[in-house]
């Protein structure tokens, strides 16, 4: 039980993450390469994750299933810019009950495939249109490099697939749920981000279109924090996904696809994380608060004990941790707490007994400026209000930090400059050729090219031919 | 959209099981030998089952985590008992992005031995004990003969890990489990079960004492609906997972294992199902109620549908579902949902709207007996007393069908007649060899030895040796 100082976040940003990711215990190393073992308290914060998004998925009206995790590897071949984009990264089991199987089956890498097989059964006529499925499950992709949450070989996720009968109601089922990424990450997450659509080289493999939302992390690099996809009718002509339409014609479907990982947990992390540790969003952590037991002797002990006990009924609304660890001082129980980033700190020693009070220490303003004595009569409606404040005050952080670190370069020298040290908001070709140039040179790419754009049009900022829109460009992860 | 004519139960319970799953869309046969499709009904059948077993885990201090979904190779063999039970069945990943793995990865078939590596990291001294941890995933064995939710390649379950520092702490963590399983199997799925000890033959690869929960399904067969393993320091040895005591002695940990899977589904189906269909119990069901207006034109139709509104808004405590479908009759719909086991139809048509009454029809009741006019006013708490009320009928149903089919043949001949249709319960000796044999002649195994025992002795009814415990032998699923 010691904890160990962290790395400052301005010297070495990536050591500074790795080193909270255990030392929180959010999350550990497994014995399989590439692979993670969440922990409990990194797993509690994705349940909460998990369910601020399916009261989403559920109120626009999809349903949970669950397809297998094997796939026949002639599946996989059905689609070409499919298995093109996920053949170098595939786990496959050859051998089952001690035989070598006739046809291998791949690991799910993403399940667009097999699920187009079961709807090309299901699906008969437009009065079965459209399904709006759901899966909470893991897939698996074999990365070379591998950081916790943030890249690893499995990870967990939800992935929606859905089916249509036009590509007009596709392309809003796609808007829809890149709308609600948008909403759960800014209003659950605090987490801001920018939706818009994937330039064709970082689109997925098979889709028509591609849109994802975009964060920026505490370095400047930029994560793609959830992605939904138009995938036309790609995949419904690969596997035969046909309708009898009212005209009793047989119609190909629009069918979509759209997911969110745990990458989101490295996000909140990055985004909202300061030298101490993590600092949580209030709606999706774990502990939303704890409480501190202080006092020196037994005496003490079980008068404090009796007011804890007491603010612990009064807080029944709320997600409350009581450290009463023994052994351990009130100063370690600070930091550590601190490190794990829960929101609110409760203290309760002797005079705060006396004086019918506690102290409240808010973990977004270390130090004095966050802390306040308050009456133990309505601790429930401070605790509230000082949650909703974190959780307020930290997306408006973020959004700061993110508005100061995006520059609207206008040269490329300028360019190559600024996405050293932050995100570039530029008139772009949106040509791929012009994109490779770039990544070569700079390592940055096309993040994405808003759906809220200014208009008007300018020269793209590399190759200066005519450019209708403006892209974000940055270094990502 | 056309419903078929189930076979009968009693012509054939296998056939009428295996259609109805697939009728109901509870699951559908996957493209991958002996994997299945969970779709939407029947996952949100399981999602009720997750909750109602995740708040019992949660009340008793658990937590959930995820592991990964590969195992080394070189994990499954630490344990002698472990890897001779589990590597016939076995799924093998050997190739990994492009190139063959130095060591091949088990897919898990259950997780003790790579959860038995990370408490070997995690645990250092008695202050980190008991670690009460849970998974919910799913786990790939290769079986030969599968049958939908029965027995799967892939299924899905929970499973609980737990580590201890007494033998005393491990046995009663194991049978605090086996208590939580048999409450809700009970009390949540209607479905008697027996708690009891495994026999030695019967045990889960690994372990000191399994323990299980055993139903009866409607063809007289046992299923083992939950199990409970004591592993006493056997992969606490095999792994190294050792704490420090107050004296700083190093000890060895004790640890546990239990899960509940989606057979559990197929045994909701089998215990309470009939001839029409299935019948849910009123606290999993993904629908508790269906409403199904009746009209014969236009203007019936708005009349209906103003009333049907305002009864939807009366129900807000339940979960229900309103038929609108086009172009299909009230009296398919009845059919449907009564095959799909909903446990209470509501209809309202012109007459109901005129009298302010609805017709409210019990599934468990087919035919006049249960169906009654009630007001629409109060409307919900008639509701809530007939669920309770069909909830509880359904459990009698299932009790006094399993007590009607157990018999207590006293000599071997009387045996062998009474598994062919029924359970015996009888004084037995405990000894493998004795099981063995039995088991040869007769296809019947020992399911349990109760925890509930009337004490005494007798001898044992196969090999004549005296006998301190009663146990009960059927056939099994």
């Amino acid at each position: 039980m010691v904890s160990e100082q962290l790395p400052s976040r301005t010297e070495n940003f990536s050591e500074w993450y790795n080193r909270l990711v255990i030392q929180a215990e959010l999350a550990d190393y497994a014995p399989v390469r590439g692979c993670m073992v969440v922990r409990p308290y990194g797993w509690a914060l994705w349940e909460n994750i998990k369910s601020a998004l399916d009261r989403r998925f559920k109120a626009t009206g999809h349903v949970n299933a669950a397809f297998p995790l094997f796939i026949p590897m002639s599946f996989m071949e059905r689609e070409r810019e499919h298995v093109e984009g996920f053949s170098p990264e595939l786990a496959i089991v050859t051998i089952g009950g001690g035989q070598e199987l006739e046809e291998p089956l791949v690991v799910r890498p993403t399940s667009e495939t097999i699920i187009g097989h079961m709807y090309a059964k299901w699906i008969k006529s437009y009065r079965d249109l459209p399904v709006l499925i759901n899966l909470w499950n893991s897939v698996v992709r074999w990365e070379m490099r591998t950081k916790l949450f943030l890249r690893t070989t499995e990870f967990y996720w939800q992935e929606g697939h859905t089916a249509h009968v036009s590509e007009e109601e596709a392309k809003n089922e796609t808007l829809q749920m890149l709308d609600v990424y948008a909403d759960f990450a800014e209003n659950e997450a605090a987490v801001p981000v920018i939706k818009g659509l994937k330039s064709e080289s970082e689109k997925f493999a098979g889709a028509l279109h591609s849109y994802s939302i975009e964060a920026m992390m505490g370095d400047t690099r930029a994560l793609q924090a959830g992605t939904s996809h138009n995938l036309g009718e790609n995949f419904a002509r690969a596997f035969e996904i046909r309708y009898l339409d009212r005209d009793n014609n047989l119609q190909y479907c629009w069918t979509t696809s759209w997911g969110l990982s745990t990458r989101f947990v490295g996000a909140i992390i990055m985004v909202h994380g300061d030298d101490q540790g993590l600092i949580l969003p209030p709606r999706l952590a774990p502990y939303q608060v704890v409480i501190v037991p202080i006092f020196k002797n037994e005496d003490e002990r079980s008068v404090v004990m009796q007011t804890v006990e007491k603010i612990q009924g009064q807080l029944g609304d709320f997600r409350v941790k009581l450290d009463d660890r023994e052994g351990l001082t009130p100063g370690f129980k600070f930091n550590d707490w601190e490190m794990r980033g829960v929101p609110l700190r409760i203290e309760v020693g002797p005079k705060d007994v006396e004086n019918r009070t506690v102290a409240l220490a808010r973990r977004d303003q270390p130090g004095k400026a966050g802390k306040q004595v308050v009456p133990q009569e309505g601790l429930s409606a401070a605790v509230a209000d000082l949650l909703t404040g974190i959780q307020s005050s930290i997306f408006e952080r973020a959004k700061t930090f993110r508005d100061e670190n995006t520059y609207q370069p206008e040269d490329y020298e300028t360019f190559k400059e600024i996405v050293k040290k932050g995100w570039a908001d530029v008139w772009w070709c949106c040509e791929t050729s012009c994109e490779m140039d770039i990544k070569e040179d700079t390592k940055a790419s096309s993040r994405v090219i808003p759906l809220d754009q200014p208009g008007g049009e300018g020269v793209c900022f590399h190759c200066g031919e005519k450019a209708t829109k403006r892209a974000i460009f940055a270094r990502a992860y």
